[in-house]
């Protein structure tokens, strides 16, 4: 099978031409596929219409291509993007066993029957390759014609996410651009990132891709660079660089740095409602290393569940550095674990005055005898501060623990 | 002018492609092509590329529709959309004097003095109209040609957004109104949902968009049916419709059904590990219903934080209806709140038994006397296993507190 060189997308729906549903696979299979040196040329949006379908795969599936196709997979009657394929190729529809397989052991294994319908996601082109689906039913289907190479994918975002990389690997692609490099950053703005690195761009000519979160933002580097280049940038970016591994989340790092020293952990949050604490125990065996969290969205329950005294929270404000602090150190206490994690703040719409603004917020932590405090002010949507605060909230703790070595 | 009865969508930029930058316009401007009466029926992606972006232009701009281009206005060398938009009309580029005065008058507004090369935005296609951007200095375009019509908009999202109307002002459309409908679920999953309505489709040949996310399916009907048609498809789908409004969240709908009760809930999760939590802070002024919640991922802060004696998790275990209940009243009392709810699971990878197999989950609620507590099984990673988890939580609440009406 010849490697592609460039790659095109095609998504179906109906729902994201009508504004139901905001498209978000455009920019992740965009930006993996540059990672994979296989930029996206061309994307088009159309609808669950079997003409339209297949003239966009006929344009858009050329040699040395490969198109990602995204949605339609699933046992409705408006899921017709291999039945589009198909037309589009000349090739006959066949029930594919493996993938009747793939479908009828994901039912089994919820200990369900296979629903009436559900094996008409077993139907492919001839010459397709299924492959399984860790987040849902449909499998994914590999196609290699016309001189290209086609993957088509579910829609929905969480299952593009986890497939992608294995329909790749079924067709036989394999990343390039190995010589580069990743830094993954906490708590520095993209634009400070950029004033940061500008002059080392200039010397060594090597630009990153910037790709931001809510308060993180990864680089990723094309090449090695000259010798000496990535110790360079990391230590100019300093204790804000989280990971050089590419798929390192924050969460994971400060897993992994809690259970090498035997420590647990435990959140205390109020703007931020849960999400550190949701986020730390998305990593599979988070129990080994996280006691628990408390959501304190009352001041009444940061005093109740804490013992935070009320007279702090009158005198300096529930969004305070010493109600911050008070919060950390109070709920490792309540769980009994050894460090404690806390965020306090305005995360807006409304809220804010003008000494402590709509993005304001205060984190703390503690291990051990040591603690630290501090302030932040983040920008964007009710949302974002939000996402923001949780990456700084890890980081801080993070690097408390790292500067104890 | 002839109105168009369809719209077309030409974004261009490299960086909406290589992942660089998330597209946004999509989604709005589909969602309002829709209610204007103009149905978006494909949309493309192409790069800051002249033979490019002409190419797409040429295949877009049939008769009868209206396409819309975002991108490319500004002053740099890749800002080429109207050039390419010449070269596809065969028409020659002018300086245009009412171009060029909207963008003077934009800097003198500012005080500033008009930088060099910002005149080359006044550079248009002859015959274009252009249209003065309230939020930034490009103006749009407005042209007719091939029997449709042809919109050109910056690419950033809030110029998009402001002046869109005004284009569409200019070009003479006017509003009609929209005829659809949407149902929001929560606990079904897609398949089933499928099965119920299949014979309805059969009967009224109206046939919905499904659009899952985990624990959730909305269906889009795109146009009103017969009458009773939406009547009949909430009633056969009963206490698992959560909202019938496009745009309502389940986590708001809880939050305006416990306000206009005055009623306030606290959380207790343990596999979930807060994301209940987080979705409910998600909504701006969920302190009037929401009173706090707690993380709970060990046994030992089951019994420390909610009270819940350890011999019963050890008689049911922890992922056991029992533990849950008491879980949900145990967080309804350290809170003080009105309403309790719970959840606990086996979210995965590791931890499955075959009685209690990895997306087995307990869920819990109470409001006053009234308690619920059932078993449910998730299928997917741990992300979709948890989230699942999260929209039954909260269904399960809601369905509590509507029954008791």
């Amino acid at each position: 099978m010849v490697r592609p060189i460039r790659a095109a997308l095609l998504a179906v729906g109906n729902e994201l031409l009508s504004g139901r549903t905001r498209d978000v696979n455009l920019h992740f299979l965009g930006g993996s596929l540059n990672r994979w040196g296989l930029p996206l040329t061309e994307a088009r949006v159309v609808r669950d219409d079997l003409e339209e379908i297949a003239a966009a795969v006929r344009e858009l599936l050329l040699p040395g291509t490969l198109l990602v196709t995204t949605g339609g997979l699933g046992p409705t009657s408006d899921d017709i993007t291999l039945e589009g394929i198909a037309r589009a190729l000349g090739l006959p529809l066949r029930d594919c066993p493996a993938a009747a397989g793939l479908i009828t052991g994901r039912y089994s294994s919820l200990g369900e029957k296979v629903p009436e319908g559900a094996l008409k996601q077993a139907v492919l082109p001839e010459g397709s390759v299924p492959v399984r689906n860790p987040a849902g039913v449909a499998p994914g289907v590999v196609l290699t014609a016309l001189g290209g190479v086609l993957i088509s994918l579910p829609g929905v975002p969480h299952e593009v996410r986890e497939l992608f990389h294995s329909c790749l690997s079924v067709a036989g692609i394999v990343e390039t651009g190995a010589s580069g490099f990743h830094v993954r950053t906490w708590g520095i703005r993209e634009g400070d990132l950029f004033n940061t690195l500008r002059p080392l761009q200039d010397k060594y000519g090597l630009s990153p891709a910037y790709l931001p979160s809510p308060g993180r933002v990864d680089l990723g580097f094309d090449g090695p660079g000259a010798p000496g280049f990535r110790d360079t940038v990391v230590s100019l970016l300093g204790r804000r660089v989280y990971s050089l591994e590419q798929d390192r989340t924050l969460e994971e790092v400060l897993g992994i740095e809690l259970k090498s020293r035997g420590l647990v952990v435990a959140t205390a949050e109020s703007c931020t409602g849960g999400l550190v604490s949701a986020g730390l125990t998305g990593v599979p065996g988070a129990s080994e290393w996280f006691a628990g969290g408390v959501s304190v969205y009352s001041n009444a329950s940061k005093t109740r569940l804490l013992g935070i005294p009320e007279q702090l929270i009158r005198a300096r404000g529930a969004v305070s550095g010493d109600v911050a602090l008070a919060m950390a150190l109070g709920v490792r206490d309540a769980f009994g674990a050894d460090c404690g994690i806390s965020v306090t703040g305005i995360a807006g719409p409304a809220g804010g005055t003008p000494e402590k603004p709509v993005g304001t917020v205060w984190i703390a932590a503690c291990s051990g005898p040591r603690t630290v405090s501090g302030t932040w002010r983040f920008g964007g949507t009710r949302d974002t501060v939000r996402l923001a605060a949780v990456s700084s909230a890890l980081g801080v703790l993070l690097q408390l623990l790292r500067e104890d070595r």
